[in-house]
């Protein structure tokens, strides 16, 4: 049962950014369109375009919000709007004169990822003496640390992503092209609750050893592995999980790659713990790995952060210090992937407890066989 | 019969963009992943993440793309490719440090706007004496004259869009939910062709005064006048149009504001020629609406260029000198909206021929009667 988010929680949260600049010596925060303005007040603007839209959170004003004239109406109906004051402007104003006023001449910013460039040249220009930075450079861990609210969404998307995996299993992949199991993962993802796929990768033989490979027109063979990467957003959170499958009985050298993998991510799981520094996480998978033999074979970090997005701080990657805090989510995902053979990859969302970690998928880790 | 672009396409494409950038005064141009890299490249990222993936285009060298290592092999496939050097940084690794030696340490660049902002930061850190400037604002017109095969698609598009008009007359209105009809029209985007639905405007009664109104949960009644703006990508190529109908038989109000703005359009469509600035045809259809009492009614521009995107310039706005050219293609959508009653909008794609102008969309501009 999820329950809603109140005006006071956005509130809350604007608070919480605004104090947590102000410590980091920061002026203050620009927000764009996108995850974080979602996080922070519940507006999404229909589309993200080239007319500007910017949250403004700083000490002694009341959260203002920079909006198109037009696009008004959508603002004031989102629920963090009565704790935000609205400004407008109209085609043919000039947007950043608007926003002037709102910030200090000389002050130092963080504004939001995915700002696009042209507003941060248009912000640049008209207040020169200001200076930036990107918020997940400034403030990465503002969205990681979830409370129980958001805990039960991803949960609830982690279930429905499991409910998902376990169907899958019965339908037929052999003689049927990648697009068409992975229209299957969608519909899945949507019969158990979820509003927005995101993603419904279906990596088979030689397609998986490119771990972005999306799904394509290949026919998959009776023999072939096949990787299944699939998530979106349930009640606003995110899911993504991993399985790799084989059609029919796989060979003894896919069932050991497997279970290389299956043994990283369980070593990776299981130093989870309040403390340890993210790239931890990356180390302990990535030595499993290593010492198999198959180290150059795992090309990506070990995982990310999911919330509102299915992709944000904190990374578990070579060189992330960050300690872990109870109530961060993360993905745990190594794979070994065989250029013009096969990949395999496990992954699961899971939570930093007092204690340890709790995975929020929970199928079993084994390698299934499908038809 | 859409004709597919080549690798000398895109090549070509570059080497325009590298030659107004010297032009200009530019070190070159840096695109992120978006429509211009579409257009340049056709190199579309599944996902558009954290991840740098960076085209530098500069006079004296190849065309270079920064990408990450995992996301390689998907832009080694991408038509564009064979024009292009590859250079990949792995997770772990400064992807900024990978780009530094690709620019020239003082040079000013043109860069996408819609690049993240964490990544604009980013480069300004790693070369502190390099300056910025939006894409649109230092070549505005990069991607405003479309050549014949372009055409053709945006041709296409309008095409299919009019006939998901056509069908959409036959629907039932009253009764139903907003919403439910904009399932109907984006399914019959897809039915006429379009890979990509990206906006099923149904704005009923009331809804129809917010022009950025999706659409939502209202039920339709009989006597609402609903606009339907409605349009997505066929063969990656946009359609844009709206019309306004009546549920039955309107009042001889809503007939009046129709004419209005039809007029509006009309006397818009007729100011298209080459020469033309912009803002003329914002203008010519604003003094329709201002002498017939409604000006401050009309509360946004006029148009919006359209091509791998449904939103660039050209804008049809006040104070948008540049002169309109033969081969630019743009909506003109004025529109009337009362607050709390109702909205009327009518919208056509237009492009420049050597003489006037041409729309791309030819369905009746009279108010239809709906059921």
């Amino acid at each position: 049962m999820t329950v809603q988010f109140t005006a006071g929680d956005y509130a809350a949260r604007m608070q919480r950014a605004t104090d947590a600049a102000t410590a980091a010596g920061l002026a203050g925060v620009l927000v764009g369109p996108g995850p974080d303005l979602t996080w922070l007040t519940a507006y999404r603007p229909t589309a993200i375009t080239e007319r500007l839209t910017l949250l403004v959170l700083a000490a002694g004003r009341r959260p203002t919000l920079v909006v198109p004239a037009l696009e008004r109406p959508d603002a004031v109906a989102a629920t963090g709007a009565p704790a935000i004051d609205l400004v407008d402007w109209a085609d043919g104003d000039d947007p950043y004169a608007v926003v002037r006023p709102l910030l200090r001449p000389d002050g130092r910013y963080g504004i939001s990822d995915s700002t696009w460039a042209m507003h941060l040249l248009g912000l640049q220009q008209a207040l020169p003496a200001t200076s930036y930075a990107a918020l997940t450079a400034c403030q990465p861990m503002l969205r990681a640390v979830k409370d129980e609210h958001e805990l039960a969404r991803l949960e609830a998307a982690g279930a429905a992503a499991d409910a998902a995996y376990g169907e899958i299993l019965g339908v037929r992949f052999a003689g049927r092209r990648e697009t068409e199991v992975a229209a299957d993962l969608a519909a899945l993802l949507r019969k158990f609750g979820h509003e927005q796929v995101d993603f419904t990768v279906v990596g088979s033989g030689p397609n998986g050893a490119n771990p972005h490979h999306e799904a394509g027109g290949r026919m998959i063979e009776p023999g072939d592995t096949v990787v299944l990467d699939f998530g979106g957003l349930l009640s606003g959170y995110g899911s993504d999980t991993t399985r790799t499958v084989s059609v029919g009985e796989p060979s003894a050298e896919v069932r050991a790659v497997h279970e290389i993998v299956r043994r990283a991510q369980q070593a990776a799981f299981e130093a989870v713990r309040p403390g340890v520094p993210c790239e931890e996480i990356d180390r302990v998978a990535r030595q499993v790995i290593t010492e198999a033999g198959y180290g150059d074979y795992f090309i990506h970090r070990t995982g990310h952060g999911i919330g509102v997005t299915t992709h944000e701080p904190p990374y578990m990657v070579a060189g992330e210090r960050q300690p872990l805090v109870p109530g961060m989510c993360f993905s745990i995902e190594p794979g070994i992937y065989l250029p013009g053979r096969f990949g395999v990859r496990i992954e699961d969302i899971v939570t930093v407890t007092t204690h340890g970690g709790r995975r929020l998928n929970n199928t079993d880790h084994g390698l299934a066989v499908v038809a």
